[in-house]
């Protein structure tokens, strides 16, 4: 049974998997980012067979579907019985409970989230939604991660394009942080931090990369990589969950334009996308704001920087933003 | 000028190294793992014209010296003027004032830190703590960190075995929460955290990897990577600085012993190591307790991870502490 298991000083929570369990001379290195193959693909059109029984089917029962949701075969956590909290002296942990599942984004092997158009990623940006609230029901679940590892070097062990949700009874330590920050900022000011981030950003627009009615892009201010990017609501939406039928199509339009420029400027980068939404059960908070952040991979993350949470960033933001804005008007 | 630049949500301050300004081009992606050549390696003995002027020499004066320390000739920080801080709308930046040093950690080329036997890593230790007490009398500066990247995967450009410091104006976020948690634990049962982390470890016996008179070895409850191991002083000091020569000696015994199994077990994995310690201007902290934290780099970081501070280790720290307790015992 996998565990949850906290740090006692930071409160940070890890999933010590120990399902997956490995001997010491089966760990490679990080160096190995090969990819399965095409041939055997478990998310390609005609071979449903090799993935676990679908979760969703987008249009549901279609042989030709457009989006699979399946559980994780090898999943981190847990999804069988109740999260029992207990102390083992000073420390916490919780039998490892959650879920863990994958998001075949098209039936298609080649193209990825960029290449899918404003309609494909329309229905990407829907089901994560759908997924989202569907799992926010369950008690036993606190946070519903939705994340995205593009290309091996970010993470991703198949090629054919996938996002992935982890839902634990555990709030992950960053969007705890942020919730505590954005709280402090409310309790300060009486106003949303992000909304007042968005404000300033307009209107100093040199950071901005691209903006529709519903949304922005910009290059934060304080980033920890080069290119990164964060999506932001004009509006306040505590979580993402709530986004009604326009603001999924205008996301999706955002999305598809940054993404392109993005594979644009930087040759089909490795990248991360990331969902911080709120907890599940305090959706509607006035201090929180959902965004989207969006992490190329182009240098290596030492263990340094994770060891002291110190980032250098060889990128100013500003530069980043003025070559995005610049590929984003190439097309 | 490199600036300072806190994400104003988490307090997280990231360096902007704008001197090492580069295209969009130039980032050939993460991938790259060559290591500059030995001909030219500007650390061996003979090529100390090579290095920028040297800060520090061991034994001082001599030819045949033992370790040197020199400035980094690709600084994140810049030494020069007052870090002066200012506002920009909500968000905070310091001009990126702040101290960037190598330690070259022994003359010849081909030993690596877990070979340099305990007389080796005597000096290291030593140098270590005489770069930390000197620059923490500059009142420009409130935290000294030093680092160790092992491995071109780990960060290390140059194979020569070589350590880092890095002196800022602010406090890094990981440590910053560390005072936190340990400040609220000892608020409410007036002990210190890792004494009584120490106390329970050593009770329980699981996770101790090895031990002497004055340092315990173990793989922390909740680790985020497979084989991390921290080294924490039995007795309670808040700051690396204050070491005695007694504990120099026993530091550098049980370094020496650790890395020795590390290396054995996980064929010379490339490693992180980075020491915690409380800032410069309150270094005799009642909570904090100054420890050492490994991170092989075993399996990738993905941006999820660093996205969300949710990871997911696949190896038990009982088993790790298991595997490198039999790799000690093969000396």
């Amino acid at each position: 049974m996998p565990e949850l298991r906290k740090d006692p000083v930071l409160g940070r929570w890890v999933v010590i998997a120990t399902e997956r369990a490995r001997r010491p001379s089966d760990f490679k290195g990080p160096g190995d980012n090969r990819q399965r193959e095409a041939e055997s693909c478990p998310f390609c059109r005609g071979n449903e067979d090799a993935t676990p029984p679908e979760v969703l089917r987008i249009p549901a029962g279609a042989a030709d579907w457009q989006i699979r949701v399946v559980p994780n075969r090898f999943p981190a956590l847990s999804a069988e019985g109740e999260p029992s909290r207990r102390g083992v002296g000073i420390y916490d942990l919780i039998e490892g409970f959650g879920v863990h599942e994958v998001i075949v984004e098209t039936p298609d092997h080649g193209p990825g989230l960029a290449e899918l158009g404003p309609s494909g990623l329309v229905s990407v940006v829907d089901c994560w939604r759908v997924r989202a609230l569907g799992l926010a029901e369950d008690p036993r679940l606190r946070y519903v991660l939705v994340f995205k590892n593009h290309g091996a070097v970010a993470g991703a062990s198949l090629a054919h394009s996938h996002s992935q949700l982890i839902a634990t009874p555990v709030v992950p330590v960053l969007v705890r942080e942020e919730l505590k920050g954005a709280e402090q900022y409310f309790t300060f000011r009486r106003r949303c931090i992000y909304c007042d981030i968005l404000k300033q950003e307009l209107a100093d627009n040199t950071r901005v990369v691209c903006t529709n009615a519903h949304f922005v892009a910009l290059c934060p201010f304080a980033p920890r990589f080069p290119f990164e990017v964060w999506v932001i609501p004009r509006g306040h939406f505590g979580s993402y969950d709530a986004l009604s039928p326009e603001l999924t199509m205008s996301l999706a339009e955002l999305l598809s334009r940054l993404l392109g420029s993005i594979k644009r400027l930087l040759s089909d980068p490795p990248y991360n996308l990331v969902i911080h939404s709120a907890p599940t059960v305090e959706s509607a908070l006035a201090h929180y704001h959902f965004h989207i952040e969006i992490m190329p991979k182009l240098s290596k993350i030492a263990g340094f920087e994770v060891g002291s949470g110190f980032y250098i960033n060889p990128m100013a933001p500003e530069s980043a933003a003025s070559h995005l804005r610049r590929a984003l008007a190439c097309t």
